[in-house]
């Protein structure tokens, strides 16, 4: 090996170190006190399991789900920006100085079941679920006492959504729940005077969000608060510092709650358990602080639209690709939904979440509760992407290589090929893996591959400069067993062949 | 005339001394600033406009306008108290958990023409108005910055009812605008909360009421502040001195505002610049504390019910009667009037409001700006009522006696009589009125009487006892003019009859 | 009396023949069949009791009473003639495209009860109802076979209107049932097809029109058939003819029912039981012809408005001045209410149908079962109208003089009269009666007087060139016992003195 | 080859006669007229157009994609079954007395884009498309003059639904457009009163049914009149012959029409141009006489639903196999999709649609205008189904042989075998194709073998016993071109292997 070769793993070592150190917040012992300052708060580590769970499920459900057009940014397109198609929209289809919380009644969810959504999430593999408690519309999906009529329970489906769920995610599954409260919200005159007095007062956040903050925490337990809709003012107006404090100090859900990185403008990608960055955010190279991936099925809206169209919807096989470059990477998935008013959800994301569930099956080994390997995709081949297992054990590492691309044969002379050497065909050289030390061959031997879901089945594979040359199953046995999408080797190699990392 | 006599003008004196003091609150001043406690503050002078315009118009208009069933306490009545009615009634006619809130959605309020209304109310002869800024079930007739979705501009009429009221009002008319405003509300989980709390935390004052208060008095203007919903918390809980104090201290309307008793309980016929004591207040005695007497039209509520029957309103001629006798007492008359979901007003309303009109037109010279005579009523003569002209001027006072009944003719052997002494038929014998001093005849000259409306006609009278006995005008003649429901004698007499008591 | 004077009452002599003439066509006896044509139909006497009643109630109810706006013809003033008024009216307060039938769903009569429906009309001292089965919208009271969906059991009220009318008008009084039904509808396609095709087809009469009248009186068993809407059609392409030549033949109503005039264009004041001619037809002079002044309480609409104000409704006294005009020239009142869409009636008409009741209750003597005398009105003596009993007896004939105003005294000068001439003021001389034969004085002695509602009151009168001097009670004696509007005396007279009138 | 082989190709060769005889009912030329009577009828030959289509598509779209739930037999469910699960939904979501009449208002197709539906037909593969004009319910998708107020264009969606989708098919697509009508209707009075009346009256018949078939056929010049809910009554109650007598000979259609066999109790698989049978019928076997298979996509319902699950819809190898199915044994398809009340169809039934589009683009040549084989499928090899193509020349049959299942190898011994007989793995054994004549090898060299969609790959098969064993190319090959659900041979022989049966 090179000297060149070094390099990244130099700089990968530091990235799994940091990576790697976990802390089991659960585990009670004499508590330090968070300051209400970045400089403490960031100093809490992440619960651990957050970083196991890898894939969550993130809902987008509110009187947005009424218009069901355009996306749950509807009010604020037609009113604020008075977008012309939602501006037509409501002029050809409702009544004159109709407002938007005039839908809130038409929000019915009458065939909202909460446990059915708990039994589907739990068959997607995800672990964890995220409900918008209340969006940018101000909307809240609990009786909140902030909120009087504007809530899931005084108008529309007279359900307290948010504990019907709750309850539904805790007996039925062992999934964890989180709670999205966006933070602003485009039409509070409380806010929008807050705002006019260049936020001198703090009113909204006095006599609104703070309120509901307590309330949601202390009520629901959620042990994910997703904050969100920052973006108009300092952390300081929003006294998010404050609220974090007590979250870790002294709310109930204090060992085990995460948050992301929304909390005043200037703190994405900054502060927080983990970092959201952007929306869709997907860097594509390892992130020292953990992070999180939320994107959504339908690619143009968070809300349910009934003016969807197939093509607005990710293929099974780019979730799934979403899931593994996401991971690879230090990040979870947080994968969006939006039901339909009815309290349904469309098939069409039954058939992802199903497929996807079927993947993690098969697949899961390689994604729950995995770190990044030393390298996150395979710069020499392209389509494959690293994992490895967190606990080294017996001088063994375990690495998962996942191929996003069966390696279709491209010999179209004689397609029935006949005592040909496999190497020609539909093989795959991961060049992210050493496994040999020094170029010793003797590692070779203690080298085992398997593929994931075809775990009785021998895998052939060379060494080649020592790197995997991976030969894939003929397809109509991988298809046979239902693998699709993306296929997973297991590498168990000798960690002395990468002993400088992982100590 | 005997001692006796004079013990009821010795009480009566204080009385009309104390209703005599006036103060032109208006003209500018050295001022002094109240302190916010009651004893400073019941120190203000009442504003000389509100004790002379007596007639006012009280107006419940609000989401329990779309039930309009029962009253305006429905949604109480419904899911407090459970009266089966009110849940038959929704039952019967809504979809199950069918909320309160969403009636307010059909709050449509298309007919409604504030100054149809101003021109109606200023026929009517009232002097000022006083609109339901918000009732007991939160919703307020102005975009309310803290309720938000619970008003008027964000559900139902999609208007601000009181901005446009306020200004028809002042445009149309020379009335005076004031604002009706609940302190508490059923439902609002932050009063309920506080109620839980002991009422040792204020968050609902904090976060609802004082935000609310101060807003509608900066916003509008209005010269009456009609404070209800009190009676569940003290008024230290309402913080009630305190806004009151900035009311009469710094708010823009300190000249001229005029509030009511109705403030934290126990502060009922206690506190404020006029008493409302009781709905329906009226003693039928002297008070020596400005009140208002506040009826409805419609006995059995003051929100609109189309399940009302004609049996339940007041007649033309009780509504005369209640003025009088509320007039002659002290008061002022806020005379309730519950507008329709449309915005209409219901044309019986109308019909009794132009009746009172009419009489005022004709009648008001003794009610406008009077002020009360020594006696109230006639404890002789049965339905006679006084008051009387505040200025006394050349040594002449002038009182006003409303017979509430024509004496009708009880000989009916002949009912064409001819050539009969006048004494026994169709007299009035006033008791209340001291003609001569001391039994001197020579009163008997200066001593005018005048039918109000018939000012062209001379009125027959004679002396019995230094007492009027007045011959009324047949009725064919009173009717000729349109004069109904109540007859005003204008008596002026020398001011030496009283001479102890005006000075 | 000069000859001149003898013309009219050989006029009337024929008008009163004509008028005269009564069957009662409840006697059974060897039935007449009818042929269904116009010379036979004519030919069927007035059943008895609709010539007695003279007092109806004209009822409409339908989808109009939910936009509560303009009138009844809210549909076609809207989408036919484009009102400005009614378009800007949708435009401003539905959505785009809204249509009339959409206003169904809303017609909820929530607070429809036909019992206290029922005793208000008995209380107004009305003897028959009539209720708009289906107007020219096409909405059906009733669960109509040939109206599918578009009718009150399958929308709006979900209850059969006409089925429990009917029963409660049968139940809790002893007034008859009848039903106004639209031969045409402004939009039914049916209708306009056969209009595009020139009449040519009756695809409108086949399947809808004809099976719907014959499903009603089948059901219902109307005893009054209102049609109308006749107007763009002749009646052969109605089948008029054919359809009441059934009703007076087969149908279970043979013997009792009444139709009016309205069966095709040409037909009004022609052919029917009575004529309405035009709407509110009150012509002033007596009609050979049974006739009905059907007119509406609130001037400008049939149906309910809530845009209404007071002084669109006609005043309880010229409810009766029109009672006694009509009545007087052989009409009976067919007197219209509107019900708002709650299934409510709103004060002001019951006010005025209790004003009228209270009428009635005195002077009804004067109404039911009368006759037209010689004459209408008085020529001399303006506001003054005539009936008179239909049975003499005796030799004694009974009439009845209505004076619509009180004769207010004119002399000012002194308004304390004592001892005057009773002729110079508050008299009343009937020129319609002459209590003379040939100027004799002997009929003067059994000549009677008396005022109905004080016929405990010798009424003073004196004979002028045998007609009748009547000396008016005063006012005050005629208001203590209630009696209001118009008074009513009753004379009897030798039947000598029009021998040649009655025989 | 044994005798007993011959019999059922004897069989099937009447069986491929009859469906080889086929008219172009499109050349004009002199007329046969057809009498009112089955016997006539059925003389009538197919239009050629539909027997090539193969594939069409199937809208259930009305009023019960508003409550959307269950299926589109809602209202009967509810309310003549009263089955409780749909009593309860109307329980809890909508008022009492709630009529399925007033669900129509929310029937809004606001999102309606017939274009839209066009293009995706048209991708679909399908080559015609047949929407509900009237359904069960009678709620009718034009404005049909017999429906007034129960139609599209008065109450929910105001659009003449029937108009849009049929120019739109015949603008954007090559497709036919028919029509879907439903003779019954649940709860039309003039229907259950006819049924009253044991049939012996046709009210419904005369006033609805027939009236609105006309005007349908010559309003929207549909190709396909599909009948339904005949069941209740026998043909000569709806008077079919007579309707389809003038469809035959005078309609504006009559050259391209096509009807099916849904006109009466006892007509079903017995009259009409083709058979439907049952609803799903696929009965597997040859039928003499051309049918349809009419099925859903989603399993259990017609029309739309929002409680639908992944589960209940049919996948896309489902659907496939289907048509292939159904077509081998000369039927067509008709495939159901139910949109939303939005006029929106969900993705769920895009996918399947577009992933059938895009199978038939690529073995579309074994479908359209293709005939039966001798043999149906291959009892033998499971999973196989034939047809061939209508047109033979120069002594050549084309056969397409459509196999379902991949045949994966079942040797797990070694899953990377080299130099392995082929015979061994992934071949199939097409009995149904005799490629010798009398075991002759002189056929095999005339005999081509192609996989539609590998045109240029040369497929490996040998000859066993005059049957064709064809050796799958490998999965990836296939997969690399998106081949997937059903793989497709087309098989050229010489036709004197079966020259018996094509002459």
């Amino acid at each position: 090996m090179a000297i060149s070769a070094w390099t990244p793993l130099l700089v990968a070592l530091i990235c799994v170190w940091i990576s790697g150190v976990e802390v089991d917040a659960q585990v009670p012992g004499p508590r330090t006190r968070y300051q209400p300052n970045w400089a403490s708060l960031d100093q809490r580590p992440l619960p651990q399991w957050y970083d196991n769970a890898k894939v969550g499920i993130f809902l987008h459900y509110g009187v947005y789900s009424v218009p069901s057009f355009g996306s749950e940014w509807f009010w604020t397109n037609w009113k604020n920006l008075r977008n012309p198609e939602y501006v037509q929209f409501m002029q050809r289809n409702y009544k004159p100085d109709f407002t938007y919380q005039e839908f809130a009644s038409q929000f019915t969810a009458e065939l909202f079941n909460a446990t059915k959504w708990a039994l589907l999430f739990k068959d997607s593999g995800a672990r964890y679920v995220v409900l918008t408690s209340k969006h940018h519309d101000g909307f809240t999906l609990w009786p909140s006492k902030n909120s009087y009529g504007w809530n899931s329970m005084d108008v529309g489906p007279k359900r307290d959504i948010v504990k019907e769920l709750a309850a539904a995610i805790r007996k039925e599954s062992d999934l964890r729940f989180g709670l999205y409260y966006s933070l602003f919200e485009w039409f509070n005159p409380l806010w929008t005077d807050d705002k006019l007095h260049l936020l001198m007062q703090q009113h909204f956040v006095e006599r609104k969000v703070r309120p509901e903050q307590m309330e949601l925490v202390q009520q629901y337990l959620p042990e994910i608060i997703w904050s969100d809709g920052d973006w108009e003012a300092p952390a300081k107006y929003w006294r998010s510092e404050e609220f974090i404090a007590w979250l870790y100090n002294d709310s109930p859900v204090r060992n085990t709650v995460v948050t992301n990185d929304r909390w005043g403008f200037g703190t994405a990608c900054m502060h927080g358990d983990f970092y959201n960055c952007a929306d869709r955010f997907n860097p594509g190279v390892l992130q020292a602080h953990k992070w999180e991936n939320a994107f959504t099925l339908d690619r143009t809206s968070w809300g349910q639209r009934f003016d969807v169209s197939l093509a607005d919807f990710m293929t099974s096989k780019e979730v799934v690709k979403e899931i593994i470059t996401t991971v690879s990477c230090n990040g979870n998935v947080l994968i969006n939904v939006g039901p339909t008013k009815f309290g349904t959800i469309l098939p069409i994301f039954e058939e992802r979440l199903r497929d996807m569930g079927r993947w993690l099956k098969f697949n899961g080994e390689g994604i729950y509760g995995s770190v990044p390997w030393i390298y996150q995709n395979d710069t020499i081949t392209g389509n494959v992407w690293y994992t490895r297992q967190k606990e080294a054990s017996n001088g063994k590492i375990t690495v998962y290589a996942f191929v996003l691309e069966y390696p279709y044969d491209t010999n179209e002379l004689d397609i029935y090929p006949l005592g040909k050497d496999i190497n020609i065909f539909r093989n795959v050289m991961l060049t992210g893996i050493d496994i040999g030390t020094g170029g010793e061959i003797l590692n070779e031997q203690s080298t085992e591959v398997v593929m994931l879901g075809m775990e009785d089945t021998k895998i052939k594979w060379t060494a080649d400069h020592n790197r995997l040359r991976i030969v894939f199953p003929p397809k109509n046995h991988i298809d046979k067993r239902g693998l699709d999408y993306a296929w997973t080797f297991k590498i168990t190699i000798s960690s002395h062949s990468h002993f400088i990392i992982i100590t």
